[in-house]
């Protein structure tokens, strides 16, 4: 396949897109960003890297991180986290409290904020120094010693936690939160505030398309895990626009409000787009565009 | 009419009743009441009094508070209030977050308890000192300078108090609390807190069926103003049961988890029953009854 | 009293009310009415009357309808009407059927339309020849054997049924509807398009502030019954907004799409509006404001 | 892959299964089935075969025929189609009124019962003889001239409709059925109530998994297509249980309460299941069950 050329084609083509969508106003961090801004990354499986535009620039990659913080808690503990959070898309918006109330606090999904933040709780519990050991995880599957916590980032989102702070306190009083609703949210701050460009992040999300295991070869899960875990990315990942993803681009992936999306074809590739400006449903619109035409050319969807 | 007659019939009736409702579990504090007790005071616009049963125990009288509060703040701001929160019945439980999703963040009366959050917000921001000055005014419509909290029980709402804290953190997000959620429900808690026998209740309720003026002839809202907090009484006093108990008592009121109860006959007579045993809506169970006796007995309800 | 006076008040002060309403669209032959029409008619439990402007024109009194046929339910069957609708407030829409699938078939009370065509399928079981019988009942009360259903409203309501249908049949499906759906609707949709005039209006109920008692004399049901249905009145007759009107008026009433509104003082009063124009809730806009006029002026409202 | 053995192994361990499940009770028909059946048919895209257990016994499609009448309706109409009815899961039961009153009569998507039933309404529309033009579609795809209507079974789901023609008149308020709502249901009652063979229906939804094109080779979608109803499949197919048959199998399917289940690995197989106890969300236990065992044991989720 001539990921090269492909690439090259999607960037002019997305020139001609009439953006309708906006940067994100809800982190008043992340309101500065430069909304021109697009990288595009992908990554095989050979190791082969084709990348355009901004693929070198850091971004906030916020929600995109549930899908780590997911993948080390179920590397932990296996099949039981599931029964403190459920495998089924949601129907509502990401940060939407009347389900939970219905479900009695067992949150749908581990991607909508609820479920991440019941998590996060999983690991203060069984991490001994939960920031840190989670970052040590990230650079181990990213293989990539640099990647950090945007400190920033994360007060401001501490600042403005209101919506969050009701989510996990709700949780808790379902009794679904096992720690200090603080400690809980502190570390859900952190996680969402890591920065990494485009190609940092195709790298560590290649364990999930290498059958768990990381470009170095590490076993991070087992090769039926991250089968699992692309499923639930596949019909959860992308909030309640989740069967529009998997209509249009037909991958699974995982998209997070400072406008990054990674997805990935099993055994072949991994992609990672950027684009601040968000759609309507909080998902960045030129990458779920610039995702639709990679498959559409490639012909290569899991479907 | 020969109220005491009445009330000793009441008393008597009440003792066939074979109650299937629990004291509260919600607040630890609040369960090691004896559920047995029974107390009613009836105090006529004349100043006429009568009692039964364990009239003199003081209770928690929790949620009853509410109705207080609002008539403070009532007082300050005037209809201005209702920019904050609605005057209509809920069809919901009293601490649900799912139509506060639905309204985004104007709770649909005062009495549930987002609704009365934000009137304890409102009086946080225009008491000098929320707790103490709320305090002399309870003493000063009661004409009774030793009403007070019962700290412990404040401390016990805040130990368990996430589902509140969801709540108020809940309001904020949508811009709906504008002091610091913490202070605001430490507020809430102790005005819940407070402790009062049915004398002392019914002598706090005064002014609504007075025209406004407590017992002692202080002027605390005017006829129009009570008249309609009265109403609001009717429609919400009562959780997802006020039509229920409109329907059967036909008397405005408003309820506690404490086991309290307080209704009202404008221009004629205000009554307090407390019970510590709830229906599964949250309501005294032998207070509803105790007072469907009376106005069935008296035929006097205001319909 | 000096109604007349306070009457013609009203009638120049409304003249002063900016309209934003607008005459309902859901029915297209009432779409038709002229929506500058305002009438008002009050009688005294004493047999006085005092009229002002259209009180002589007819129009369609629609929901209006649903507290004269659960009078009727009420009288065959008494209390255990409530086995199969309720009477709390819904907190949504008079046509929502989201409650009605969380609380399985039973409608929160008889005054949303899931609740009023559950009475309509009662009056269909226990009536012999249901619509004769329905008008015959309302000639009674209203002493005018004059009164009848307006066909071409009926069949227009029919034409636009699908909402009343698909209640009907989600009713059905709960088992709450004995007789067959379109039986049933077509009773439904009679009962709603008979017309009256305020004058006729206020004469029909004027047995629910008389203790049970038509003009006549004539006992429909009995003086604890009628406080029963006022109650309900109270919480639930101005869909979602009884609370407002409760707030606002503080009387027992019942408003129709028609632009009709009844409403009353027990032992006192009836008095019927007319003003076609809606507010957003469905209730009419002039009505609304030229009763709590009255209840200002006068300073009866019951609470 | 020797799918020969692992159909074998599949049928072994299934015996050891202890099913909690229950035939469908919803349609009185269908109760009447043997609840101990259980059939698998697996077609390689090759045209190999292997089948085990009552693989030729037929039963009621029921659901599984929504992929098919989305299958022409696209056909005739392309994207268009998701104008009125969308692709999301919808986080709710198959037949919740709910969703569809806050989305204002856009069903979630095509394989709810609100989204099959406008898909239905457009078959009324574009065929000319909508049931008969349907079942020779089938016929075509299936290669199979015998396959028919239960005609039992379609007046069964008639005389207790009243659910369907619930959703039916729900969708017709909001202007979202251009028919008459009983010709719509007519024809949604007899699509339901085709009959097929576990082997008859992997013939069927060949065309799935053959890049559009049936056994015998004839185009029915393009490629592309059929990719985008995979992904609803993947997304929606089996009600609320949809995320966690993705998670658990990992193939696009479609699931029927008459037993039967279909799914596919594109470009590889197809294979159906038929075991007639549902479990609680409506989806065959045992059906699922066996496919879990055949992607554990083939390794072949597409994820």
């Amino acid at each position: 396949m001539d990921y090269k050329r492909i690439l090259k084609e999607i960037t002019i083509e997305l020139k001609d897109h009439v953006s309708t969508g906006a940067v994100t106003n809800t982190i008043p961090e992340l309101a500065k960003v430069d909304p021109k801004k697009f990288g595009m990354h992908l990554t095989t499986i050979n190791g082969a890297n084709y990348a355009v535009g901004d693929s070198q620039d850091r971004f906030s990659i916020q929600s995109i991180s549930k899908a780590l913080t997911v993948a080390l808690a179920f590397s932990f503990s296996g099949e039981k986290i599931w029964k403190r959070v459920g495998v089924e898309p949601s129907g509502t918006a990401f940060n939407s409290l009347i389900q939970l109330e219905y479900e009695k606090g067992i949150p749908r999904n581990p991607f909508i904020n609820s479920g991440a933040i019941v998590i996060a709780d999983m690991l203060v519990s069984c991490l001994e120094n939960p920031k840190e050991d989670f970052l040590r995880f990230i650079r181990v599957i990213s293989g990539n010693p640099e990647i950090t916590f945007n400190l920033a980032v994360a007060q401001s989102e501490k600042d403005t936690r209101f919506r969050n702070a009701a989510l996990a306190n709700f949780l808790k009083s379902f009794g679904n939160i096992e720690n200090d609703v603080d400690e809980v949210l502190d570390f859900y701050f952190h996680q969402c505030s890591i920065e990494m460009n485009c190609c940092e992040l195709a790298n560590a999300f290649f364990f999930f398309a290498n059958e768990g295991k990381t470009r170095e070869g590490k076993a991070i899960l087992t090769a039926s895990q991250v089968k699992r875990l692309n499923a639930i990315m596949q019909t959860c990942g992308f909030y309640d626009e989740s069967g529009e993803f998997t209509y249009k681009v037909g991958l699974p992936g995982k998209s997070g409000i400072g406008g990054g999306i990674v997805a990935l074809y099993p055994k072949e590739f991994v992609v990672a787009t950027w684009s601040p400006k968000l759609n309507k449903k909080g998902n960045s619109e030129l990458g779920m565009h610039a995702l639709e035409l990679l498959t559409t050319k490639t012909e290569m969807s899991i479907f």
